[in-house]
């Protein structure tokens, strides 16, 4: 059996016996920490750590611990999230015509890479109708043009609301997210089909194979209302050369963009990223 | 005993009996190929090939072969360059105030890595001086202000005619080259450290710490008039995560530069590059 | 529309004028080179080559030119494979309980990815019938004991005459094919989950856990009468560290016997890969 | 200014309320913990931890903290290590007739990579005694034969107490240490020029051609009396093909070699490496 945990994720200004204040909040109320990691940015002055205990035995039912350890918290000026295994997040995931990304996530969720469960699939297009249905996953039809973009970016978060979703995963969605739709749901990882900060926007592996690099990569971030340029939570790369055309690398790409967008999920998760200012921390 | 070698790099409009000509050539004269490699452009419509046989045997003199290949390539509308391996390219390494890649480059020197020679370093600044000595390797110290930046220049080309130089690699030298000296130079190689075309000029590796990224690259490519923009010719990258600060960038980066720069020395002077359009492609 | 070829893969004594009696022979007959690689092992004294050329404009039909090419080859010495791409090789795919090389496979396959019909999957498991029912592939199970071997691989050699096999893809069968079966159908790929010749045999993750390794990695290979010992086609790997335990391991290890399955058959669908001694030459 | 700090590397029998215990020890002496990390083996039910603090402000003089420290390990079952940034290790390097890694880390010690001092050269051979000259450091020539081994060993351990060394780097010393040594002085690290497990032994480049690997590795590891079977600290890889011949293994290996070795040295004398078993946890 599994045991149930919780995590705290803190951003905290650097000061003395930060780790021993946290660390005895969970050891006075009897829970046993499993997993501890810390990164100080030093020119920042932030502290920043990411806490995960065994919730068996432990002596705060678990709708108390947020307001007791805010007691701590507050004082030192942290910003916190707490976390409960037992919850599982829900996932809307958003295509477009590409089907690799899709089904690479629904075959992780089905050997249990994720934690979580695949409610929604939304696309502008119906071609991926019939994989939803294979894995027996709802899919919404809502086509995008100019000029229906805002109105049907309501129906979009109005389903979301609806499904009660925790995490938006644009998995080859080929669209711009509005910065509005972004403010109202900010949770959102994007795949993007480059190394960014390389050839951010459209058609990064034909503006590759224009500038004749010798690697291509591709990029798991934070949806922000700045295209292509939220916090990044994952990258990696993969090698080409002269004999790639412009499907070679799109072939290549697609390796590269199914693990990087997987990785990135999961950590997000495994309540691994931590993110301040545009940068992320992945506690790994 | 190493056996001579003859190299011929051509570039031609793609069409129908390409290979055979050129092999027909090679064997009709006595030649034995020792190594063939070819690349179709499609797109380009272009036919680039490297095609290195042994001297030995061959029924030409080396001083009538161009003469003879190009009986057969002008017909073609082909372009192209003959090297022999008896000739040993003469290198100008200019640095500046960092010493990891001079360093590199004569330790593979001394290594016999490279079929060069290094016969000059130059620098804007003082400071690998006695690196040099040490080396047994003449070092004209040439400093660049704002001001004086073109009659030095002047006094730089006229140093790589005195000593015959071949190639110039750019070997961290931290200032840019007018358009002006590339016109009358061209053979220039550049070690950029960062992942081309992301971070084009100054301060790479700050600006890839400010964005975040969880990778970090170098790129060797010809100079250009273009900063930062000529074809590449190698590439490589190295994983990097939050821990890593900018001096932490700086000294993987370093690790990158040096074998990124070596490998791209290395294959131009194996004649193994072929510039077309702004890109290259590598025989391997 | 995509382009008829044919390509030849050639092992020849190395010799004066190979490459121009090859290409002539393309030549003379009207046929245009659209991709040539040689490589020659100077201590094998063996030369080995493919050439691909486009059959449109060719004159000999194409049931004369295996013995039209046989008459330059017989002198040499040289052994040789004719290739025609419209030919369509099929595949059966062997597997036991894991399922993420099939998924990936069959994904590939709808992808276009493979020149190749999927005709065939063999199981010693019930366990993936349903993964094949759904993509509509016929599925054998054939359950294997220490007793029943013999006669079972009787049934599965049957199995693969009855659908015209060309090739096995071993997609983590996780049984040792006998050397009677192997001498029988020699075309086989096979997928470890090690980076062989490290870990060869049963439990490579585990025993990567137990030696404390930094990176993992896997091996696509020919099965041949040892284990895990014949000609490498691909391998890669994945860096690891003390925080990932076995489960991690394997979860890990499985997107790299997935791009390493992928690649190798690709490779080889594509008549890229030549066995020369115990090793092969991967034409790219 | 640097600020010196201290570190504990601390492995103990896990149970409740360790964090807290060694954090509330540093912070309850006035000390500011600028960087902790830790890993439970839960089969092993072991917590290892490293916790680095700022000496400025910290209570106890820097004689006292360990027998402080003990206090509170003893009865938790814990040993520990204490290091203090002060203490500039001393190191020997034990080379052979390449050059490479000696250059190397020379270098990087010139380039402040290393918190040590180079103190000591050994070799079997007198080859560089000319390296160890251009850079001022002391060079030990003790040939070692079949008969000779043993009163060599034991001139071997004179020169590291005399030297007052503290660790042994063996930059392709190409011979083996005998168990004796090692149980002397157990401090060693030695480079081994393949991705162990594979190719243990003598000449595993020449291997690994044989056996037609498509990537090639390195691995830095704690010297045992089991050879190249110490705990691995680092590995790294570079991918090869076809055209490499044995030559082209070694020089790409010795890129490896360097980077691979410089990362292990530098996370020892960063205290960084916790030995448990026969396996390593690098605190990134």
């Amino acid at each position: 059996m599994i045991k149930q945990t919780a995590t705290l994720l803190i951003s905290c200004p650097d000061q003395r016996g930060l780790v021993a204040k946290f660390a005895n909040f969970i050891y006075a109320n009897g829970g046993n920490i499993i997993d501890a990691d810390q990164h100080t940015d030093f020119e920042a002055g932030l502290f920043l750590t990411r806490i995960e205990w065994l919730l068996e035995g432990f002596n705060l039912p678990k709708d108390l611990i947020g307001q007791a350890f805010n007691a701590i918290a507050q004082p030192l000026g942290a910003t916190w999230e707490l976390h409960f295994s037992d919850t599982v997040p829900r996932i809307a995931i958003w295509v477009s015509r590409q089907d690799h990304c899709l089904f690479d996530l629904i075959w992780r969720h089905k050997a249990k890479e994720f934690h979580a469960e695949i409610s929604l699939i939304i696309s502008n297009h119906p071609h991926l109708q019939e994989v939803a249905a294979q894995f027996g996953i709802e899919y919404h039809h809502i086509p995008i043009t100019k000029d229906n973009k805002l109105e049907q970016e309501i129906k979009q978060l109005e389903l979301l609301r609806q499904y009660n979703i925790d995490l938006v995963v644009l998995a080859k969605y080929m669209q711009i997210v509005s910065a509005n739709f972004i403010q109202h749901f900010p949770q959102i990882i994007n795949i993007h089909h480059s190394f960014l900060p390389a050839f951010i926007g459209a058609n990064p592996y034909h503006r590759a194979f224009e500038r004749g690099v010798k690697i291509i990569g591709a990029t798991a971030h934070y949806a922000t209302a700045d295209l292509d340029c939220g916090p990044i939570i994952e990258q990696d790369v993969v090698r080409v050369s002269h004999r790639d055309n412009v499907d070679d690398l799109i072939r290549k790409g697609k390796d590269l963009e199914r693990v990087v967008l997987a990785r990135a999920v999961r950590s997000h998760l495994q309540n691994r990223v931590l993110v301040y200012g545009n940068k992320t921390v992945v506690f790994e």
